[in-house]
C-alpha cells in the first residue's frame, strides 16, 4: 500500500486517555479509534493485525478438529432463562428490548445458543463428539472500560464448545484445546503459560487460564522456569491419540495466579527456578460437564439405548485483546515491534528522496516484488518522519532507499525487532524479507 | 471433512415456516439455524459459503482501491444526532441503553461513524480521495422478518464510504464502485443488472441498485436483453483511468425497477429485447455529496487554502443476503447447485459401500488429494441417503465410488450444475475437480 494513498494515519501526540503502552501505541500508530466508551473501530493497520491473529486462532482450532460456525450477536433472553443465567448475569450483560418489546441481549458468551443449536441436530452417540467454535464480537458492559482493546466493551472472542458422551471423552476434548492453545499463542510469538484457574460464572470442575508475561500485566503470577523453557511447537500433537501425557508435561510444573497461589508448594521449588511476574490472560478453558445440557434438556441416545446428557466444555480466546497483549510484550520507546506472524505488513519501503529518479525506480521495483505485504512510504515528507512512522507502526523489516544507495543499487535493510541494519543489494533484501 | 465426524446435519422434512426456496434449502441443507425471529446462526456449510462470498466482495473492493477497516456494531446515539438521523430513523433502529443509561444503538448503517473517524484524521486535500469499507453485521428491526437470510434482522453487509474533494472526484469514486460491483456479482456466477434507483433514507443525487433475476424476486424489473448479454468480466477496468465511458456502456441500456419504470421509453425498445422479470436487490450505491460532511463538520483544506466539505458516497452489498440470492438463482428440486466460486466445498466423495476394502482405500486416496475443499461421506448409511444429501448440499462435483468401480479403479464423476455423469479414472476425476 502506498502511504500517499493509504488510510494509515499516525498521531504525533500521545493521547491523554491512554494509560498503558499498548493502548497508547495502538492509538498513535492509527490502529484503532475509540467511537464510544470502550468501543473501537479498527483502522487498516489494526484490522490487518487482528485478521492475522484471528487466522492463526482459526487454523489451530481446525487442526485440533473443532468446526467453525457463526452464531449471531443478538440473543433471546428466553434461552438464558432455560439455563438459569439470565437473572444471575448482572449489569455486564447488555439487555435490549426489540420493537415488539421482546427481551433480547448482546451475547457476552454463547453456551446457551450453542446448546440450543446442538440440541436440534444431535440425536445419538454417533453425533458425538463434536467441537463447534466461532469467532464473533461479544459485548460486556464493563462499568469502567479501559486499557483500549485489553478491556473494551465490544470485543472479538473465539469461543469453542465441546460435546462428548462421557467424562473421559470430555477430558480428551479439553486436552485437545489445551494443546491447541499452546500452539496458537506460540505461533504469535507469545509465551503463554497454562495455570489452574477458578471456574467463575461459567462454572464447572476443571479450568485453566493461559497467561502471557508482560510488565504491565493485570495480575501477579508465579511460575517455574522449567515451564518457561518448554516449547509448544517442538512437536505437533496427534489430536486423535491419548493426550494425557502431553498435557501432563505442562501441568506438572508450578504455575499459579495470585488467587490459586500455594506458598508452601512454591517454597519447595529451587530458588533459581522461581519466576514471579505480571501476567495478561489471553485464553481460558473450562470443563463443566452437564451444567448446561441438563437444564436445557440436551440429550442423545447412547449405544445401549439409554438417554445421556452430553458432557460439555467451553474454550475462549480473546482475539482482539491478543492484539494489545502482543504489543505489551513487543515494543520499545519508538513503537511496536511486530512478531513476523502477526505483523499487519511484513515490510515498509522508505523512499528517502521522492522525485529522485533512481530512488523512485528502485522503491517501485522493491514494492512491486513485495506486493500486498508491504507499505511504500512515497509521501512528500522528511526522512525523519518516515523513520519515526515506520518504527511506530512496527513493520518487521524496513527497506531504506536513499539517493546514494539507489545509484549504487544498494539499500539499507533494518530488522525492527533487533534494530540490526545492513547495507545489502535489493535482491538480498527481498530474499531476507520473503524468508 | 468426514461426514462421520462433521457437523453437517441435514433435515428430511421441509420446515413449515420457510416460504421461499432459498430459505427452505438453507434450513434443510443445515446451512443455517434460526435462533430468534429473523436472527440466524450459520452452521459449517452455510458459514463456508458466506466466507466465500465475503472473500470475493473483499477482493474486488481492494482491487478498486477501497481500504478495509472494521467499525463496531454498537454506536452512540450522539453521532446520529449530529447528522439529524437519530429521530428520523424510525423503529427499524435497535435502540439500546447501556448500564450508565447512555443512548446507544446497533448500527443499521455507518455513514455517521465513518464520517467521525475520517474527521479526526483528514486535514488536507492530500488526504483525499479515500474509500473505506468494512464487512460487518448490521441490525434492522424489521417488523416482520421473513425469507430467511434474505430479509433477516441481523445481517452481514459490506458498506464502503468514499471521500472526495470535488463532485467530479466523487463521481469517479462512484464509477469505481459501479464497475467493482459488476465484477463482484459476476464472479459469483450471478448476472446483476445496475438500475437507477431512488435514494431513500440515505439521501443524495445519484443512486443505482444492482439486481439479479430470479423467479422468486421481490420486485418487478424491466431490462433490455442487450444489457443481459454484456459480460462484466470481459475486461478488467483500470480504476485509475477515466471510467465514464465504461460505466456509460452499462447505463445506456434500458433497465428499471417498478418504481422507476418509464413505459414510454420501454415501448420504444424492440419487442424481442424487452425482458420483464422478477429481481432481487443485492447491492445499492449512492452519491450524496455533503449530506453528512456538512452537518458533521468534516472539512479539509484545499490546495488553495480554502476549507472544503468532502463529497461523499456510500456503497452497500448484502453479503449474507447474497447467499440466499445465489441459491434462488441456482437450485432444482433436489437441492442447491453451487456455482464453483462460492461453493462451500468443491466436491463430495461418496463411499457407496463402507467397509469394502477397495472402496475405503480409493475414497481415502481421493479425499486426501482434495484436502480441505472436499467432504467425504463415510457414514454408515444407504447409498440413497448419500446421493440425496450430496444433491441437497449442492457440491459442484460428486465422486461416486462403488465396489465394482473401485475394484476396476474407476469412479463416477457427477457435475451437479448440469447433472452430467461420466465413468472416469480417479486421476481424471481429480484433474477435472481441481480444474
Amino acid at each position: 500500500m502506498r502511504l500517499s494513498r493509504a488510510f494509515l494515519p499516525t498521531l504525533k501526540e500521545t493521547p491523554a486517555e491512554a494509560q498503558i503502552v499498548s493502548h497508547r501505541l495502538m492509538l498513535r500508530a492509527g490502529m484503532i479509534r475509540q467511537t464510544a466508551a470502550g468501543i473501537y473501530a479498527w483502522l487498516p493497520l489494526g484490522w490487518r493485525a487482528l485478521q492475522k491473529v484471528e487466522q492463526i486462532v482459526r487454523e489451530e482450532q481446525d487442526r485440533a478438529g473443532a468446526q467453525e460456525i457463526l452464531m449471531p450477536t443478538i440473543q433471546s433472553a428466553d434461552l438464558w432463562r432455560q439455563s438459569g443465567r439470565y437473572d444471575a448475569y448482572g449489569p455486564e450483560m447488555l439487555r435490549i428490548r426489540d420493537r415488539h418489546d421482546r427481551e433480547m441481549l448482546f451475547g457476552p458468551t454463547n453456551e446457551e445458543v450453542v446448546t440450543e443449536i446442538f440440541r436440534q441436530f444431535a440425536k445419538s452417540y454417533r453425533d458425538l463428539p463434536r467441537n463447534l467454535y466461532h469467532i464473533q464480537w461479544k459485548f460486556r458492559d464493563e462499568v469502567r472500560p479501559r486499557f483500549g482493546v485489553m478491556r473494551g466493551r465490544e470485543f472479538l472472542m473465539k469461543d469453542a464448545y465441546s460435546f462428548d458422551l462421557t467424562k473421559e471423552g470430555a477430558e480428551h476434548s479439553y486436552r485437545q484445546m489445551f494443546l491447541a492453545y499452546l500452539r496458537t499463542f506460540a505461533r504469535m510469538g507469545l509465551k503463554a503459560i497454562p495455570m489452574r484457574a477458578d471456574t467463575g460464572p461459567i462454572g464447572g470442575d476443571l479450568s485453566h487460564e493461559f497467561i502471557i508475561l508482560a510488565e504491565t500485566g493485570e495480575s501477579q503470577v508465579f511460575v517455574s522456569q522449567d515451564l518457561l523453557d518448554m516449547d509448544p511447537l517442538a512437536e505437533a500433537p496427534d489430536y486423535d491419540a491419548d493426550l494425557a501425557a502431553a498435557v501432563g508435561r505442562w501441568t506438572s510444573h508450578y504455575a499459579a495466579t495470585d488467587e490459586m497461589h500455594d506458598p508452601v508448594a512454591w517454597e519447595k521449588l529451587e530458588a533459581s527456578k522461581r519466576v514471579s511476574a505480571r501476567g495478561i490472560e489471553v485464553g481460558h478453558i473450562f470443563y463443566f460437564g452437564t451444567k448446561y445440557s441438563k437444564p436445557m434438556e440436551l440429550t442423545v441416545q447412547a449405544a445401549d439405548g439409554s438417554t445421556v446428557h452430553p458432557e460439555m466444555g467451553s474454550y475462549g480466546i480473546g482475539v482482539s485483546r491478543l492484539v494489545g497483549a502482543i504489543i505489551e510484550a513487543n515494543h520499545d520507546e519508538a513503537g511496536i515491534k511486530w512478531p513476523d506472524a502477526v505483523a499487519p505488513f511484513r515490510a515498509a519501503v522508505l523512499n528517502l528522496k521522492n522525485g529522485d529518479a533512481a530512488c523512485d525506480a528502485l522503491c517501485d521495483t522493491i514494492y512491486r516484488a513485495l506486493g500486498d505485504e508491504a507499505v511504500y512510504d512515497d509521501r512528500a515528507d522528511r526522512a525523519g518522519v518516515k523513520f519515526a512512522d515506520a518504527d511506530l507502526m512496527g513493520h518487521p523489516w524496513q527497506v531504506i532507499v536513499g539517493p546514494r544507495g539507489a545509484a549504487a543499487n544498494r539499500v539499507e535493510l533494518k530488522r525492527r525487532m533487533t534494530g540490526e541494519r545492513h547495507e545489502v543489494s535489493p535482491e538480498d533484501a527481498l530474499a531476507k524479507i520473503k524468508g
